[in-house]
C-alpha cells in the first residue's frame, strides 16, 4: 500500500528523523509526524526545544559518568551514600533498576555501554581508564560488577574484574540464580544450572 | 518500580516531550531519550532540526488543504487529474489510502479532522466555508464524501451532504459493503445489514 502521494519535503524529513527513535518504523513515524502537524504543533515545538536543551545542557557526571546537569550529580554528592562501595552498570536504566530494589546504598559508575568487539566498542571507547581512576580514589573498597548477564555483559565483567583486581580492589559480581517468586518449572535450564553451581547453605 | 534516581532536568523534559507522540508511554519515552543521548546525538540533532523545519515550512495547500510546501500542492496542479470530481477525506492518511487503491483520478479536499461536537470541533473549526468555496469553483461537478464510516465520520458526511447539495452539487458517498476478499462468516453483522440494504443487480 505504499503508492503514496508525494509527501512535502519537510514532512518527509520529519518522518525520516522520527525513524531514528528506537522501535519506530516508517508507519509509526508517519503517524507521529501527521499527529504533530495536524493536532499538536505545540508538542512539536516542545519536543524540538527539549532536544536542543538536552543536547546543550546534558553532560556526564565527573564521578559516575551518568547523565547529569551538574559537574557532579546529586547521587555522587549525597553524603548518606556509602562511598566505599562502587556498583558498575552498563546504563542509567540499569542503575535505576538497582536503585528501585532498595537493596543498595553505595555509589555507581555507569559505563554507558558494554564491550562489543564486533561493533568496535573496546576498553578505550568505554574509557575504562576513567573507571580505574575513579575506583582507585582510596575510598572505594569494593567494586560490584552489575553488567548484564549477556555474553557481552559477561565479557565486560571479566575484563573489568581482571583490571580492578590487579589494583588490589575487592571485586564482586551480582549473584546469578532463580528469580525471586518464580516457579522452577518455568525457569530456563541455564539459570537452573547456575543456581545449582552457586547453591548456598540453607 | 518507579523509585528512580533523580533524573537531570533536561532529560526529564525530553522524556515528557517524547510522551506527546501518539502511542508513546513513559517507558518508551525514557528508552527513546536514553537511546538518543547515549547512542545517537546526531539523531537528536536531526530530529530537532526536522521539527523546526516542519513547523516553519509546512503549510496547507490553498486548494485541497492537505500538507504542502508550496502554495498549491503537486496533486492539485497535476493537469492529468480530473478536476470535475472532488473527494473529501478526513486526513492525509485517508487520502493516501484512496490513492493507493488506484481507483481514483480526481482531486481531493482534506478536512484535517471530522465533526466532533463533544470535543468542540464544529463546522467553523474545520473551515467548511473553505470547502464550500473550493467545491463551488464551477469546475467541480461531483463531490465524493469519503469520511470514515464511524459515527463522527457519518455525521460529518451528512452535514457536508446537506451543505453541498444545497449548492446544486452532485454529492456521493463511498459504498458500504462486504470488504473485498472476505468470507461472510467473519464479517460483522452491521456490515452485512448494510450490504443487504445496498444490494445491487448482479
Ligand atoms: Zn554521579
Ligand atoms: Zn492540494
Amino acid at each position: 500500500m505504499d503508492s503514496h502521494l508525494p509527501e512535502p519535503e519537510p514532512l518527509r524529513a520529519l518522518i525520516d528523523a522520527l525513524r531514528r527513535l528506537p522501535g519506530v518504523g516508517v508507519r509509526s513515524a508517519r503517524r507521529m509526524a501527521y499527529h504533530l502537524m495536524q493536532h499538536d504543533l505545540a508538542g512539536a515545538q516542545l519536543l524540538s526545544h527539549a532536544l536542543t536543551g538536552a543536547l546543550q545542557d546534558l553532560r556526564h557526571c565527573r564521578m559516575c559518568n551518568s547523565f547529569a546537569e551538574e559537574d557532579i550529580c546529586p547521587t555522587c554528592v549525597n553524603p548518606k551514600r556509602d562511598a566505599s562501595v562502587l556498583c558498575v552498570v552498563e546504563t542509567p536504566a540499569d542503575q535505576n533498576m538497582i536503585e528501585s530494589s532498595h537493596g543498595y546504598r553505595g555509589l555507581y559508575y555507569v559505563l554507558m555501554g558494554r564491550l562489543a568487539p564486533l561493533e568496535g566498542v573496546g576498553p578505550q571507547a568505554l574509557k575504562f581508564d576513567r573507571l580505574l581512576e575513579r575506583a582507585s580514589d582510596g575510598v572505594v573498597k569494593e567494586v560490584i560488577l552489575a553488567t548484564n548477564f549477556t555474553a557481552e555483559g559477561e565479557t565486560t565483567a571479566h575484563y573489568l574484574s581482571d583490571m580492578l583486581t590487579e589494583r588490589g580492589l575487592s571485586v564482586t559480581r551480582l549473584a546469578r540464580g532463580v528469580p525471586a517468586g518464580s516457579e522452577l518449572e518455568y525457569v530456563d535450564a541455564g539459570t537452573i544450572a547456575w543456581a545449582l553451581m552457586e547453591r548456598r547453605k540453607a
